[in-house]
């Protein structure tokens, strides 16, 4: 089971503490009271799928002994208008930087990522579509 | 449209800065070769549940006059034994402390919030059964 705590620490900002021992401030913008002392709940999800899959794919290019310099996730999420909001879109784009890397290796890791590892990717797809494409960046 | 930029900075670390500009760091335990430096990524799916709902309660709360003087959100996760072990559970205790504060308006703030108003709640119950219950500290 994994764990969080999550502590009000004034105005609209809170603190969050979890298992592994790690905190991550959250607030909101100053139109809703908040000051933006932190990130947004909602950038949370964004950013906890591009870290997941992130690490799937590193993890799945070493094992295929591509020399990887550098990896980002752009990733971008589209609410529904009407409340609460939910995410219907996410969309992330895979840019990997490396010497000589097989682009049928990067094809496979974000594959395997996205269909089989990716513990977030499959929570968020219960309720957003998830679009994912790469590139590659010889370096 | 929500962004967030997910860069790998080495090992298995990640670090993830969003559109309002705040960074988080996400790590994996030593076990799979990270150096827990940071969060793991579907850690910040219960920081973001416990930080978009709490916001709510508060700002709930605060409109109905009540005297808050703390609030926790205890959050667990249950995810599935299959790869790829998405949630399927997530449980959130919320403690209120306050002086004098109604069981009522504290009841229909968490149902507000549950029901209407929590955007990662609401994305989150496509995959996972959100439970929840509250308890009230006078103090």
């Amino acid at each position: 089971m994994v764990k969080a705590e999550v502590k009000y620490t004034g105005g609209m900002q809170f603190v969050a503490t979890s298992d592994s021992g790690h905190a991550v401030v959250m607030d909101a913008d100053s139109d809703v009271g908040g000051s933006n002392t932190g990130s947004r709940p909602m950038e949370l999800l964004l950013m906890g799928i591009g870290g997941c899959s992130g690490m799937d794919i590193i993890s799945i290019l070493k094992k295929k002994k591509q020399t990887i310099t550098g990896l980002e996730a752009q990733v971008n999420g589209t609410m529904a208008d009407d409340y609460p909001h939910k995410y219907t879109e996410i969309g992330i784009e895979y840019i990997v930087r490396g010497k000589g890397v097989s682009e049928e290796a990067v094809k496979r890791a974000v594959q395997l990522s996205m269909d089989k590892y990716c513990s977030v990717k499959a929570t968020l797809e219960g309720s957003a579509k998830i679009n994912f494409s790469y590139k590659i960046i010889e370096e």
